[in-house]
């Protein structure tokens, strides 16, 4: 049996905790203020630490402390295989080696629970259908497959990958992402609010992300600052050539194509491009059970919906929803909505 | 009975003639191209123009050719109101009044039918509660009447706006965005397959809009310009204080608070904000029929769901749903739901 020892009882930590425990493994967990470790073991997630040495330490610290955190693991369980969960690997990596006990830490960055934090937060599927990256950085195999375990136990949905290309991915797929869609949502700041009514699902879209809570982005910006300002560097010098272009008709055609390209390899449903989804949009009165029927309407037909997207009109009581299929399932859906008297919009 | 005439037999001309002309109006449609006019009038989108003077023009010509069509217009029938569809509204409202005659153009911005295209994808209600911006700069009543007149007989949702304010607005609310969107997408080129692996939900948001074609981005990009640079110029001063920022943290915490107040500023459903919304996260098989059942159990509660988030797992046979609703009406959500043994996970 796997002791694993939790350092950090925040949301991941505590769900980690809780997770585990639950599959029967025999977990505990401790955290910097006594009240909150007292709070996770009252919620399940694990016992308090005694004599026994545990096999795998889970760093569960916040990004800024977790190199440190592990450094110290390390060093205070001369046997234990450490793992952290932060959202940035590389310098967490180096604080592992630096202690010349590296073969022993595996880097851990499960995906999970953006818009939430705290541990009465924390629920053991947290992880589950969740990719949980694992950073080999020089570990033992065994290293790597005690914390392997854990993903899997968790149900989680593990990718191998370096921590250099790690966070130089991370910067690219969510960090600048998220201070560009901030930056676009800044930019509203001039409009009167009648004027920010012109808002459509794009915007809504682009800037979705920008409502989240600033929470940890200090602390993974400092930490990853350098790809962080790699992409930025790409992403101002595309917004430059097209402030500074002759023909910016041109520059925006061009930039636009670009875009296309890598959107395309965007992974979608498992791993399928989710571009390659049709869409059949319906006109739909916003009241409670048109949706059921719609989707009801759909499945009679034996027709899978990929995807949702609903608008609703700022000031009528329709909207207007879409239903992303397989394309050679579109013609077969829209002939059954139709003849169920949907309005569809053909698009 | 108002007689239109409309110039221009693409997608949004067509449209018009063929909602118009189901609606019982007098409709006559031309084109430059003599086969796209055919094939407009033989898709129900009007006759051939006759003898008879026209009240109102309608120009659906692509917005470069917009502002010379609109002038001449107002020339060639010196009794008629004139309007446009052009997304850009400055420019033309100055050729118009150029010729003496603005008192007789209304610009209108029709906010519809983004991802379609030419007269065969046009159908009558593709304005149907859409907004249709109205710009007024200095026309009469009667004519302002008129163009309205035909927005409503469309079922289109007006919004009236001096053509400036519309031009900086949609600056702010589509044009730069859709340019952000295209560099947060563009940036990604670097990355090997593998690593956009790890792109989520976030960055599929953000980049959305990035997947559109070029299409009209061009002509609107360069009657835009001076609006387009003036948003770009405040996106990419945002970009470069954090990339230059001593301390990137506290210069990406900034901007997210900044951009997090902006983004509570755009209008969801029924100008209400959509961040008021409670998500309720659900754990689905990935097959036909699910979602039927979960929106089954969530109306069997009266409960409407307002909005709906599908994330797939990229290699699972397993997704989370979320269903956003109303704050008061969540808990009973949640308690139908895991009534009905769905797995929940409280977000």
């Amino acid at each position: 049996m796997t002791r694993v020892h939790i350092v950090g009882a925040g949301l991941i930590g505590a769900s980690l905790g809780i997770g585990l425990t639950a599959e029967g493994w025999d977990v505990t967990i401790d955290d910097l203020d006594p009240e909150t470790a007292r709070l996770a073991r009252a919620l399940g997630a694990g016992s308090e630490l005694g004599q026994e040495q545990p096999d795998v330490i889970i760093v569960a610290a916040p990004p800024s402390a977790a190199p440190e955190v592990v450094a110290r693991a390390l060093t205070t369980w001369p046997d234990a295989v450490v793992t952290d969960v932060a959202s940035v690997k590389s310098s967490i990596a180096k604080a592992a080696h630096e202690t010349g006990q590296g073969h022993r830490y595996v880097g851990s960055h499960p995906m999970a629970g953006r818009e939430i934090s705290g541990s009465l937060a924390a629920q053991g599927d947290l992880f589950k259908a969740r990719p949980w990256v694992i950073c080999r950085n020089g570990a033992t195999d065994d290293a790597v497959a005690r914390v392997q375990a854990i993903a899997q136990a968790l149900q989680a949905d593990v990718v191998f990958m370096e921590a250099v290309a790690h966070d130089a991915a991370v910067a690219r797929v969510s960090h600048a992402p998220q201070v560009a869609a901030s930056a676009v949502a800044a930019a509203l700041g001039t409009l009167h609010p009648d004027d920010i009514a012109l808002a459509g699902q794009g915007l809504r879209d682009v800037t979705r992300i920008a409502a989240s809570q600033p929470g940890m982005w200090a602390d993974i910006a400092r930490l990853n600052r350098h790809n962080i300002v790699a992409t930025l560097d790409h992403i101002i010098g595309d917004l430059e050539d097209v402030r500074e272009a002759d023909d910016i008709g041109e520059a925006v055609t061009d930039l636009i194509e670009r875009g296309r390209l890598e959107v395309a390899r965007i992974p979608g449903k498992h791993g399928g491009a989710p571009r390659d989804w049709a869409g059949v949009t319906v006109i739909v009165p916003d009241k409670p059970g048109h949706l059921v029927r719609l989707l009801q309407d759909a499945a009679a037909v034996d027709v899978n919906v990929e995807d949702i997207g609903i608008e609703h009109s700022p000031r009528q009581s329709v909207g207007l929803t879409t239903l992303y299929v397989l394309p050679g399932s579109a013609q077969r859906l829209v002939d059954a909505l139709e003849s169920n008297n949907w309005e569809v919009v053909r698009s």
